[in-house]
């Protein structure tokens, strides 16, 4: 599908829209969701303007599970969660919100349900503690 | 995580138990999902003996991923699909049954729930049409 270059991650990807940044490299940008389903939930964002799963490169595509497994054992250590989920939404139909690839990193803790996705705003001061936290341990 | 080696992917891949194959390259095996979550509800087994994503090898996630792609458009395209949901679990508390890697390819239709994971068992002729028809996309 056609790629939207305003849509809220291509800004913030351009320095024109904040965010509780955690990592990037080369192709990819890793901060916190301000709508966390869970405590800890991380988005993995491509570089590549790319809508959906489809439209991106393989290149772009292994990059972001590359940095998923770079940046879960870290979300791990510092939320002490009991399970991670990683995915990625195509469609509005499967709960895309953004038109701009992105993998969700959410912790999950034993016995507690995940919050509905991309409602409720989260604390933000929390959220960049834990941004912090988490890129501190990443550089362990 | 140990991985044992008697696992149910484990012993598909092996050829000592059945399934609904889908694709086959050197590094991933993709099947049906006999629970399914929603029509066409498609797993990528890695062949690595990984229990999660912490313990794959950055090749091996990469190749799952890759498959991914392969394999979502011709779902989309027999299923008519909405939209699909690309989804990898790492621990019981986050609804993983199987401790083997594998990804979830669950296409979502407008309108329609998701079922629970790996609660009921789906229309064995069904998914097995279905296989065919991904497989059969995928030859073209």
């Amino acid at each position: 599908m056609a790629y939207d270059t305003n849509n809220i991650f291509a800004k913030i990807l351009r320095g024109e829209a904040p965010s509780f940044k955690v990592y990037e490299d080369e192709k990819t940008y890793v901060m916190m969701d301000i709508m966390p389903q869970t405590t800890g939930h991380t988005l993995i964002l491509t570089k590549e303007p790319a809508a959906n799963l489809f439209d991106l490169s393989e290149d772009a595509a292994q990059a972001c599970v590359v940095t998923a497994k770079k940046i879960a054992p870290a979300i791990m250590k510092v939320t002490q969660a009991d399970g991670i989920i990683l995915s990625q939404f195509n469609g509005e139909a499967a709960g895309q919100t953004v038109d701009h690839v992105h993998f969700h990193l959410v912790p999950r803790y034993a016995g507690q349900d995940v919050r509905a996705h991309a409602k409720e705003q989260g604390d933000f001061e929390a959220i960049k503690v834990l941004a912090e936290k988490i890129a501190a341990e990443l550089n362990q």
